[in-house]
């Protein structure tokens, strides 16, 4: 009976199975060697592409079909579509002319390990869905809290612990939730409305799109102001006054985000004396570095929290559905991450932590950063050599804030209505000069930079930190801020 | 001057530039393509491995040094310990005999996109930071609509629209704070308390955690009870019932969740008569398809989500800093996806789509569907054969439920006092074999099965789905079941 059953199957099966969707013997070597070399192409004539695309709004739309085809194509032919519709689309984040935004850069061991990942392709929600993915994840996370020189109390060892997530907003929002269910347990749900959140005016949009997630008043998020005389870092002193009539509101402070190189002028908030205020009043507080802190791991979706008592988290998180029950679990030998993050499914994460940390060693990693450094003091340097720029912010990282200082363009554009008002700030005329300014570089092609407003000033961001930026790029960004510094000031003339 | 400043760095630079974290033309090249054979070789030899891992707590710590590198190591040594350690803690979700969960298939043209979107690691928060980005998955995201049949209302051509998620929970979180936020504009921040989410006892628990999330009141979220009588799928008539008590008790009827293919049986929902107790209400209706949508996909890591009006999705999750303005979303001709999800960062995943669609056809999609539902069929049909066992939940898609019959242990064990037990419900005696039996199954490292619990019965689930599945191993599996039901029956004796 069994038997017919199956001779019945063999023959229906043959008349579909066209195409197998994994055949590692045949297609998937010869196309993973095939895009393998396409990427390693990509990467090697990078240079060539306008860093900032030139397309236009639905340029794709025009390009592709209506609906998805009833038949197979072969990867040659979607490979030679990559090139001609995909990468003239896109903004080439790997080029080492790409200065804008924050580095999301690419490394040889970061590249491998993603392979590995989606070749595995295990579900680590927990444990026994595959020991490997968690306890390596338990294992560097405690070695880059050694590389940190974090407390040992956010180390496993010292009954802390650190997890990988996918992006910062991920990881506030569920402290932000940990702290709110941890405060509310104490003070009633029914005050949920009183929480209060804070950050400063530089602190990353994230904590704001957090707060709203987790369900804390928009009229309760406080953005506090910074100012260029703490080089736009928070002032615990400004905090703690806020806290204060905060409290005298009938108000409930919640949780402080203080930021490790912040996103528009890689500001340093002062930890110390903030945590000093947010320990005096119960606060939570969230250390965002993931600027900072990216440098290490070398490429983006990924990053790491440590906390030093990952049982308020768990508790807010953690859902134990039958289907998932397992006796590691039962017995607490092990650490469950889906109780430690948003989702409950999670890729394997750590191995392209440990990939890299081991591809490289601490020494080079270091090294990497220490030559992210040393190209922008070079930039931060051929600046501050011009008269016509200034660098309007500290630099900290690698990242150089400047623009077109107000003297040159006042000396370029002498009449007086317009000297009233850079004379009133300056405001007015420079910030329209420096937008302008931005617009022809990014115009060119040649180098990507992007803009930051801080202190009513409109900002040139020069973010060094792409894997491929050598001092030779470094050399023709200058070149190009100088000739287009030329070009408008002429025409101010 | 400034020559010599360049002079002066390039010796600094070669000093520790030893290792480079990109190296196109050599390093990236080799390794890549020695990864896609270790990868290959893996999917080649995968059947040979346990499939769940039988490695204990704490097995790789003994395994790997207490810290990081200093120095570089050789892919070589990297790769042979990924062959020595991690492997053997790897629960293998690529095994043809993987038939617990759900099936995270890995295709080929899944992982080739994985290897384009981390080639180009482009950064697609807004449409400017890669335009191919936010345009491919716009147009991909009807090309799906138009596969599921979707109203035109989901799709962007019906000013509707779709975005990819990566997982369902950040899904329903993005959904729930939208709908939140939308309901509490009318009644009153103040009011957050009294919001009510609704699910059934098959609802997928990340539900309940996406309403923890977003400030729900624990006591707010409903898991409406299912019977056999229904298939376990949720009652219309029940919903209506609660949700009027809730009324009346003074609570805001806020989410109903319903779902195609339930976690535990893959039950389904009747959408017609359920949409309409929740129209009648004005209650948001999320659809989780998580599990009969994914099959479509061929991986999981994305998830796609179609909305009829996305804009209050975009005005609970929009941020605009600074940094991101651009002339394209100031005059709003562009979709910025970044407050379409939680995160800011989001990876260029349309492409993975975009891939799978072409290299298959939606042809062989279908296809590759339909042979996972014929060999469950199969294998339902072999359980169904066998007197010893029952079939406990009508096989829906490619997920078989069955256990070891109340009737067959008896029989095996008629001691009267067991005998006693099975009489009251059964429960004890039967779901107690059953559950030895699947560490039976699991523990022999041939096959991997998990389970559920439905209506009290404690169920194996045997799902199908597997890239690599094929007849002989779904006969195999079969194979296993019986000697474990003979083994087990027999020391019952």
């Amino acid at each position: 009976m069994a038997s017919l059953v199956f001779e019945h199957r063999q023959e229906n099966n043959s008349a579909y199975m066209t195409t197998s969707p994994l055949d590692p013997d045949e297609e998937f070597r010869r196309q993973g060697h095939m895009v393998i070399d396409f990427i390693a192409d990509y990467y090697k004539t990078i240079a060539k592409y306008p860093v900032l695309t030139q397309v236009q709004p639905g340029y794709l739309k025009k390009r592709l079909p209506e609906s998805a085809p009833y038949d197979p194509e072969p990867i040659e032919t979607i490979l030679q579509d990559v090139q001609d519709h995909i990468i003239p689309g896109l903004t080439h984040w790997q080029s080492p002319n790409h200065f804008a935004y924050f580095p999301a850069t690419i490394s040889t061991a970061g590249f491998l390990s993603e392979m590995l990942t989606t070749g595995f392709n295990v579900v680590g929600f927990n444990w026994i869905a595959s020991p490997a993915a968690t306890e390596l994840e338990t294992i560097v996370m405690d070695w880059l809290g050694d590389m940190l020189k974090l407390p040992n109390s956010f180390l496993f060892s010292g009954n802390g612990g650190g997890v990988l997530q996918g992006t910062t907003c991920e990881a506030i929002v569920c402290t932000m939730a940990a702290a709110r269910d941890q405060m509310l347990s104490q003070i009633g749900r029914e005050n949920i409305g009183k929480l209060v959140v804070y950050g400063s005016d530089q602190t990353h949009s994230t904590l704001q799109k957090a707060s709203q997630i987790v369900g804390i008043h928009p009229k309760n998020f406080r953005a506090i102001e910074t100012t260029k005389s703490t080089s736009f870092a928070l002032s615990p002193e400004v905090l703690k006054s806020t806290v204060c009539s905060d409290i005298e509101a009938g108000l409930v402070p919640l949780f402080l985000c203080a930021t490790i190189g912040t996103t528009a002028v890689t500001a340093v908030d002062p930890l110390g004396p903030l945590c000093d205020v947010a320990k005096e009043h119960g606060m939570w507080v969230h250390v965002d570095a993931a600027y900072a802190g990216s440098a290490f791991v070398l490429s983006f979706d990924l990053l790491s929290m440590a906390l030093r008592n990952p049982s308020a988290l768990v508790s807010s998180l953690s859902t134990n559905p039958e289907f998932l029950r397992n006796k590691a679990t039962d017995l607490k030998q092990v650490v469950d991450y889906k109780d430690w993050q948003i989702a409950l499914s999670r890729r394997f994460r750590a191995i392209k932590l440990w990939l890299a940390l081991r591809s490289y060693g601490v020494n080079n990693l270091r090294n990497f950063i220490r030559s992210d450094v040393k190209l922008a003091k070079l930039f931060e340097g051929l600046v501050g050599m011009d008269k016509r720029f200034e660098v309007v912010a500290p630099r900290k990282f690698s990242l150089v804030c400047f623009r077109v200082s107000p003297s040159a363009i006042s000396k370029a554009n002498p009449s007086p209505s317009d000297h009233d008002e850079l004379l009133n700030g300056g405001k007015c005329v420079v910030n329209e000069v420096n937008c302008k300014f931005l617009a022809a570089i990014n115009g060119s092609g040649r180098v990507h930079m992007s803009h930051a407003v801080v202190g009513g000033m409109y900002v040139l961001r020069c973010g060094i930190g792409a894997s491929l930026t050598e001092e030779k790029h470094i050399a023709m960004a200058w070149k190009v801020v100088q000739e287009h510094a030329d070009a408008i000031l002429a025409t101010m003339d």
